[in-house]
């Protein structure tokens, strides 16, 4: 039977009451208009000998201005500016950055705010958190995909070639400061990336949510941030149980084993998914994996699929079996040659750490249509 | 007055208090002979996938044979080697460690082991707690320095140019592995530079230590186990209190900040001294400021630069007091413009943040003769 003891069973009544609570005050996540003053405040009282932007070309021109005027005055401000995209993450970018910061005196008392995607949060973080053994830092995400996943949580890196955030640190920000109305910069295929991770969480932990989200019109409507602060509650509340990911927080992993696979090889590709695009595809192949291996309804698993495939229905990716497998395989969550799996035993429960044959992590795949 | 409200006085009851215990059993030290068995047991219980060494050539050579007989089986085994000398601890040779590691497949259940002195300990530490966002590490320090200094206390990091430790973290090893008889590898002006480590231990927090220290005869006897497990658990004590440096722990920086400006000028000459050779020189400026600034007595202070004179007699530097002093400033231990001192009020007490006019400063290092 797939519950053995060295499973966590991850009890969907566990989570719920975690989240009942607000986000920690450790680590608070200031919200739409409130973020502006509460931030003003925080920089007031930090005493700061200066404040570092990272920025990329787009939140440069789109968010940078708008963020210097509803701030006001502030201290000494250098913006570091980064192409956008994902090759940015690299060593390279980030060893630079170390140097211009070193070059224009960031001292211990500076603060770095990243503004930004994913990229810009991870790097950033990433960055702040090895300047001088450590700064603080706020995180202000202008993306969907980054406000419900990269911008909270404390994970931050850089890829090494196409091994993705192999190099990193568990680092909090100050604060995270999400702004719903920098959605409005967003392009409507980076809105539906985004979206993925929030079914995602409706999946592994809250039905009612997943309910919520799958009716939904993404084509007509831009997420409210109610619905965009219960995805960081419950990512929170994974997070809060298990910060260095020994084991709950695998939870979060959910479409990601097969998902990331997919991504890396399509990023070789000239026309490359997005990180949303790809993880839904994960998520539906480790659907199909669900049902055999954590007693996934029938039911439930046609109903994931097809609204999925409904959100999702023009993303298509072809690839070799053993391309995938040997990324899954390399990938850090995998230990040696065993396959372990998040998986969800029903909508609204994820369980961890669930090893796989290969022939059920290739015949999930067929069933995605994803085999060359 | 010098005791003004905002310095940390750092009363030697509290500090003699907290070193009555030894030191904390979560990253603990292992001494001696004891040190093989515990190393050994800690990597049977963690059922490690790969053990990663981090080495130079002389440790390569004259320590690692001995290591890896005393461990016998292990699991599978990489040894990292870098150059020997502080250049190593560069920005360059941390991407390409990321980069080998990566490709020899180190994976989140590998175990780093640290084999050297301050340099190694430095890069290494900062190399493990960045791959996949941390992997557990181990230090081996291998000269007197990194035995009392370098690989305990938790900060590693590598320079960006002549900044030194300019990044890096707060990250403790799982254990320090001190052996005694690595000392016996190491040439006699490395054990003198290590030594004076072990005497700011004992000015800033123990007069009966230092007295020890003082009659020692470091021509004809090697420090025993007991002095360096004495400093190590006054580095401890000091570091229980504010780990992350926010006040207390700047009192092992006495010495420290004309010593580190001594030592960054020295490293451009064709004479570099040894980090504890600098730290001497640092020691005894800054006791000439603590007489004035600290109360600290004209007869101790005639005691402290007579033990350290003579030990230190034929070390010898001078530079021009600009050029100190601009390093003095750019140092990340001042905040703006102010220049602020670790001294001694007493021997076996240590005061932080004190402020210092720069007047104060180029008299004291007139006395200490370094001036061109």
């Amino acid at each position: 039977m797939w519950v053995a003891s060295r499973f966590y069973y991850f009890a969907k009544d566990i989570l719920k009451k975690a989240i009942r609570y607000p986000v920690n005050d450790k680590n608070p996540i200031w919200f739409g208009e409130n973020a502006f003053s509460q931030l003003k405040t925080f920089i007031a009282k930090g005493d700061f000998s200066s404040i570092f932007f990272v920025v990329d070309e787009n939140t440069h021109d789109l968010c940078l201005p708008y963020l210097l005027q509803s701030l006001g005055d502030l201290p000494r401000c250098e913006v570091l500016e980064v192409e956008a995209g994902e090759e940015t993450k690299s060593p390279e970018v980030l060893v630079q950055l170390w140097m211009v910061m070193s070059e224009l005196q960031a001292d211990r008392h500076s603060l770095v705010i990243n503004l930004g995607g994913g990229v810009i949060t991870d790097l950033g973080g990433f960055l702040a958190g090895t300047y001088m053994r450590g700064l603080p830092f706020i995180n202000i995400p202008t993306s969907l995909l980054a406000m419900v996943d990269a911008s909270n949580g404390g994970k931050n890196g850089i890829n090494l070639g196409h091994f993705k955030n192999r190099v990193g640190l568990f680092q909090n920000p100050e604060a995270v400061c999400v702004i719903p109305d920098f959605l409005e910069t967003l392009p409507e295929e980076e809105l539906r990336s985004g979206f993925a991770e929030m079914l995602k969480h409706g999946l592994i932990a809250d039905a009612e949510y997943w309910k919520e989200l799958a009716e939904f019109d993404m084509d007509e409507e831009v997420p409210t941030e109610e619905m965009i602060r219960r995805s960081i509650e419950i990512k929170q509340a994974v997070i809060d149980q298990d910060f260095r990911e020994a084991g709950p927080r695998k939870v979060l992993n959910f479409g990601h084993t097969i998902g990331h696979a997919i991504e890396s090889l399509s990023l070789k590709t000239e026309n490359p998914l997005l990180h949303g695009e790809a993880i839904a595809l994960g998520m539906i192949a480790e659907t199909h994996i669900s049902e055999k291996y954590a007693a996934l309804s029938d039911a439930e698993a046609r109903e994931i699929r097809s609204v999925l495939e409904q959100i999702y229905s023009d993303v298509h990716f072809l690839a070799k079996a053993e391309d995938l497998l040997e990324l899954i395989q390399g990938d850090k969550k995998n230990k040696g040659d065993e396959f372990r799996f998040t998986l969800i035993t029903q909508i609204g429960n994820g369980v961890v750490d669930v090893p796989i044959s290969m022939e059920d992590v290739v015949e999930a795949m067929t069933l995605t249509k994803i085999l060359a």
